[in-house]
Parts: C-alpha cells; sequence; structure tokens
C-alpha cells in the first residue's frame, strides 16, 4: 500500500522540523486519500525530522491501523474528525512549537498587526479545551471549533491547520509561528497598534484571494532552506 | 539587456538574506540604472536567498517590464516614486524582518540609547499608513513621507532605506535591525535612559560626515560573512 | 576499573551540551554503581560537551576519588547525598543552563500552562537556600528538599533532576529546559491562564503513567540530533 | 616586529567574534608590552573575526601607530590611559555586542541573582557618560571610573574588560554577556530575588580567590567551541 502524495508529504515533514515545528512532545501531519478511505500519517513514537516512507502509517476513518508499523499517535481523532466534518479538507497539522504553545497558554488576543496577522486571521478559531484530543467525542468538539476555519489555536496545547494541500497545512503551520515571533516582539517593543480595519480588510481579501499563489510562492522558499 | 552592477547587486541581496532580512512575504532591493531609465528587481515570486542574474528583471519608470521573465513586485511604486522624487537615490530596500515589522507596529518611540540609534537617527522618518504600496499614488505618498531622509518605517509593514548606493541602502537596513535588536533587549530589561543630547549630536553628526568610510567598513564585515 | 554504562553516559553528556545546558560555570552529571559503591562523574576542569572515557572519574560514597585524574567538582555531596536518601535514583543531572538559572533566580511559580508543565509537575520541588552544595550538610539538606521527587530547583543556582536512568535524568533536564522557554514567550506575551485542574490532573496522572516510553520516545529524538 | 603573544591575542580575538562580541561598530582588543613601550591592537576597519598577523598594530603610549597598516581605532586613549593609570593590567576588552550595549542603556541595575552576577560584581563599576573615548581626556576620566576594577560598564556604548593577562580579559567579556542574558530572562520570567549577601559574599570571594584556575577552565572551554 502507497500514498500517491508520499513524495510530498515526506518533504512536508522535513519541512516543519526545519522551521521549528518539531518538539519533544511530538506534533503530527496527516494526509487524507479520501478514494481509499484512509488517512497517512507518521508513527506516534517519533518527531518529524528524518520521517521516512517507513515511518508512515495508513489508518482507516474509524481509526484503525491498515498499513505500516510502530505505536500510533494517541490524537488521531484531532485529523479524523475533521476529515469527516470537512469534506474540502485533504492534510492537517499540528504543531507543539514552544512559541506557538506558549501563544495558546495566555489570554485569546490576536490584533492584527502586520501582513501575516492580517493574513491568518482569515478562517482563524479558538478551542478553548485544554486537554488531549484522545477520544471521537473529543475530535468531534475540536471539528466543531474550527468549523469551516483553517486556523485553530487550542488551549495550553498547540495549533491546528486544517488546509485543502499538504503545502497549505504546512505553509499555514509555519506563518503561524512567524506570526507569534513578530506579535512575541512587538508586545515587547511597546504599546501595539492594531491596524486601521480599512487598511486590514482589503489586504486580508486581497490575500485570501491569491491564497493559491501565494502558498506555491512560500512553499517553494522554505522547501529549499531551513530557515527563510 | 544586462545591468552594469549586477554582481554586486547580488551580494546585496545574499548580505540581505544572511542577516536575517528574508522572510516568507517576500521583501525586495532595487538599484536604478538612470543612464537606461530601468530600475532593476528581482522578480517578485522569490525571496532574498539564491538570487542569480536571471532572476533580475528591468523595470521602466512606468513600472512596465522591459526585461526579464516571472511576476513582478505588486510594489514596484514603492521604488519608482522614491527614484523619481530623490536623483540622489541609487538602491532601495524593503525589508519585511520580523524584528523590523515588530517595531513598526507599536507606537512609534526611537530613543537615541546607542551608536545604532544615534547613527539611525540621521535621516530617519515614519509613514503611518499600514497597507501595500501598490499604486503610484501610494508611492508618492511614501516619497513625499520620506523626503529627504534615507529611512523610513511603514506602520505594520516594514523598513524602507533609500541611498546612494546598493551596499549603503543594504548597510542601513542591517544597522536598523541591530538597532531594534537592542531597543528589544533594553526595553525588557529595565527603564531606557536616552542619552544627553550634548553627547547624541556630535556622535551623529561626526557619524553622519563619515558615513561612507564607515558604510565600507561594514559592507566588508557583513559580506564575508553570514552573521556578525 | 570501567563502568558498565559508560556509553549511555558519553552519550548522555554530549546531549545536554547540544540541548544547551553546557555552560561555562560547568554543571555535571552522574551515575552510580551501587554495586561498586562508587558514582561515575566527569573531571571538574571542563563542561559537558567532548567528555570522553578519559575524562570520568570514579569516587566513592565518602567523596573520595578512586579513579581517574584532574581536579574533582566541589559539589560531589550535591549527588552523593541524594544517593544515599534515595535508592531508588541512579542518575543525577545537575544544569546551570542559562534559562534554567534565570528561572531560579525569580519568585517561585509554576503555572501549569502546557504539556511541559504538566508533566514537569509531578515530583517537582524548590531549593531555598542559593549557595553551592560543596558540604556532606548542605547536601544533606538539599537531599531532603527533593525527598521523593525527581527534579528540583535550586534558587540562584540551577536545576537538579534524579531520576531511574541517565537517560531519564537527561531527559527531564531537557524537558524542563524547554518549559522553562514556554513560561518565558508565554509570560512575554500576556496573561498566562493556568490549566483547569480537572484537565491537568489527568494529564500529569497519563504522562507519569507512561513515563518509561515517553522517555524512551524522547531520548529516540534528542540522542540523535542536537536540537529538536 | 612581532608581539611575543601574538597567538594568544589572536585566538583571543576569534573567542569574542564566535561569542556574539562582534558587532558592525567594532569592539577592539589590546594587549601591552611594556618592555617595548606598545600597545598591540588590530586595525580599525575590522571587526574581530579572521583577524591575522597581519591585521595587527603597534601602538606607543603616546597613541602613535609604530607598526602596522590601515586605519587605527579612534578610541585608543580608552586603553592607554587604563594602561598608564593601571601598572597591573595587561590586555583589555572593549565589547559592543547587542545584550551588552542594551544593559548599559537602561537605569543601572545589577542584582546578584546567580554566580555570574557574583563573580562579576568584584570589581565591577560604572562609567555614566555616553560618547566615545577619543581624547587623552576622555580616556583619563574613564581610568578615573575603573579605579581598581575590571570590569566597566559604559552608558549607552558597551563594556570594558581590563585584566592581567589576554584570556582573563576575554573571559571577563564572555561572562558578562552570559550575566546579562540571564538578567534580561529572570527580568521577563518574573520578579527577581536577590541573593541573600550571606550567601553572596562568600561565593563572591570564593570565586576571586580562584580567579586565575576559573579562567584557565574557562578559556579552555570557549576557546576550543564557538558557543559554550
Amino acid at each position: 500500500m502507497k500514498f500517491e502524495h508520499v513524495d510530498r508529504l515526506l518533504v512536508a515533514h522535513r519541512v516543519l522540523a526545519e522551521q521549528g515545528h518539531d518538539e519533544l512532545h511530538f506534533g503530527h501531519l496527516s494526509a487524507i486519500d479520501r478514494a481509499n478511505g484512509v488517512m497517512w500519517i507518521k508513527r506516534g513514537d517519533i518527531g518529524f525530522a528524518g520521517v521516512a516512507e517507513e515511518h508512515l502509517t495508513a489508518v482507516n476513518l474509524a481509526g484503525e491501523c491498515v498499513f505500516g508499523q510502530g505505536p500510533l499517535h494517541t490524537e488521531l481523532w484531532l485529523h479524523l474528525s475533521i476529515y469527516a466534518a470537512r469534506p474540502d479538507v485533504q492534510a492537517i497539522a499540528h504543531s507543539h512549537a514552544p512559541r506557538v504553545v506558549a501563544f495558546s497558554a495566555v489570554e485569546p488576543d490576536w490584533p492584527i498587526i502586520d501582513q501575516y496577522s492580517a493574513e491568518m486571521s482569515n478562517g482563524l478559531c479558538w478551542y478553548d479545551r485544554s486537554g488531549l484530543i484522545i477520544t471521537q467525542e473529543l475530535g468531534e468538539n475540536l471539528a466543531r471549533a474550527v468549523g469551516s476555519g483553517r486556523t485553530c489555536i487550542l488551549r495550553s496545547h498547540g495549533l491546528v491547520v486544517a488546509d485543502t494541500t499538504i503545502e497549505g497545512a504546512v505553509v499555514g503551520t509555519v506563518e503561524f509561528g512567524r506570526s507569534v515571533e513578530i506579535q512575541l516582539m512587538a508586545r515587547t517593543l511597546g504599546t501595539v497598534r492594531p491596524m486601521d480595519p480599512a487598511d486590514a480588510e482589503p489586504m486580508r481579501a486581497r490575500f485570501a484571494e491569491r491564497r493559491e499563489t501565494r502558498v506555491r510562492n512560500m512553499w517553494g522558499t522554505i522547501a529549499s532552506s531551513p530557515r527563510r
């Protein structure tokens, strides 16, 4: 059994590791093969770096492993519930990057202060419960919070980005990390000034309309280099 | 068609990447060839790192591509309007470095607290509108804000440095990034104490008078190494 | 004379160096060989990086060197007293990582805000005196503070992790460093929101129960790469 | 003309660069040859990295170049005045590291919160004027501020460490940088708790008494690796 887009999925794992989204408490990334009714995801005992084809498992939509070896991630329902609720979603990234986790652990506050926050404000949501997503019920709770959005901040936990492509899920995760960096430095430097909505809203709309091209350009950049 | 200073322009792109000014939401750098009525700038779908001669385009002063391939940057008027208003300017750098963007997103405050802020205070201005510079009119607004200055902070957006040489524009950008780092750490460490104007003003004047030598020395340092 | 687990001990030194726990004011790591009544620890004039078998010394339980060369660490009683009080402990790591020292120098505050702080809250204690642990009496004071715990923050000094395995002591040290990073960024980003105990307590219990597997997975990650 | 300790001086330049003390606005390091009445210092147009024997100049005690090529540093009197006032001093390091400059730009505050600040508190002083040290008179002002101390913070400028050996001046500079890192993180993490003087004073005295051994050990560590 082999996933048609295995090469893209493996590059995506490398990129997440290189961009600071690998962690001791592992995050995970999945892609769905709806024709065959399975989701592909790495085994649960390793991080993003060094993931090769042999580390991938195929899990059916009931959460049962149908291909591959090794322990599974305990949060399979984080992925499966969103795939069930959202036929448009093809890939889901879940990051525990330290800056993302830190952001998820403070009072929710997402002022639009730059191009990143303008772009990410499109389809952003917050999931206010902090435990692991280890049951179908918890997964469905999360899927309801995500709704039709792309980017969800999980309190005291991390980030979920649900996208129509593997590359889009990874780019969204990397953008979110950069956005948090900027928020962090701005809050240290002084009094943050949110953008005038008259400037921010057209920017958000412009970026949303051109999302496909933007993802392609950003992916070209991060897929070719550890940090840019 | 070939730009006389193409080698300097390519090194300048590498230096901006190495010094932390590359970003997913790309910045850009231009140099003008006034004799031939064109500005040289990289294509719009890539960042600073890895830019080679084949990625450069020539754009005439009406914003039309006359040489080279690939999509153009959408903010050509950011460059063209300043060149039109300022015959002394030969190169313009535009950075989206995270720390620069963070600085641009807070209440304007530029205390002179060290040699960087003293040096950068020479010809510093603020552009208080936050959208992209995608029309001639917006470019002209920006050019008016820049006036006869060198360094302009664009609210919630980034930095523009307009200089008489390619190297000067890059050095000014790198210096600004370092200056923000110091401002950030100082504001974290305690109560900032601006320099006595009786000390700061002679320093500013001394640095301005020796700018050419200083740029040459700093360029020698950053052009030979990723981070110094 | 040779320590049975010398290879594991040497890898552990490399990992501590790679994960940011090496410092000018050296930390140290020990493992005990209870059958032979000695503890193995590097000589006192070098840091974690580059430690080879020739740099290891064996010290008996009275603090006398019985094998190896070079000056000893002055804080041998930090280790010996805990080994005396805790038959279950096989290895002890002592870190002076800058972020750990910084954390040890502020008012004690350990809100559970993420998976790291939930996991580390298991067996966490504070030693409120700030001098070096250079006598048996001071060592016994520290051992009393540690009690049956695993992780102890030494005021204005650093960290001690006492574990049942070499790998567990190192993983606990690395986890603590990551946890401090997240606490630091969260406190910069905004108002920290501790987890609901109804979520935090099951997470702590779950992680404690699966500690052995978790340590193995995390060790696999950090032993194969400088930073992940 | 050749300096007896040229090899040590060159390694010292490399170490300062590797430890984050190189900067666009160059710092400098000198060593004195009292028998021949000259001080050795690099030429003024380059940073610490890559300094080779050909970049060294010899300057007599009146500030005149007697050997070597290239522009001199403008702050020669920073060094010469201290050498004149302090027959025990053999080497002087002057750093513009960003974190050091940031620390020099805020209200003076040096709580003893860890082993670094305890050690550095020995012979620490503040020079409260912020301009460049470009005249003999300014140099003498600084030398008076330094007095019999080792480490002097120059407001809005940087650091001077005057020591009895080249290695001691460099180690003192590196220790100060680490100390500022810890102060910065502690102030971000929470309310700093200065050490009890009953703990801090014996630590300071102990470190002072063992300074020679400590410098040798720390030098061994930093001279063999970029960052530890």
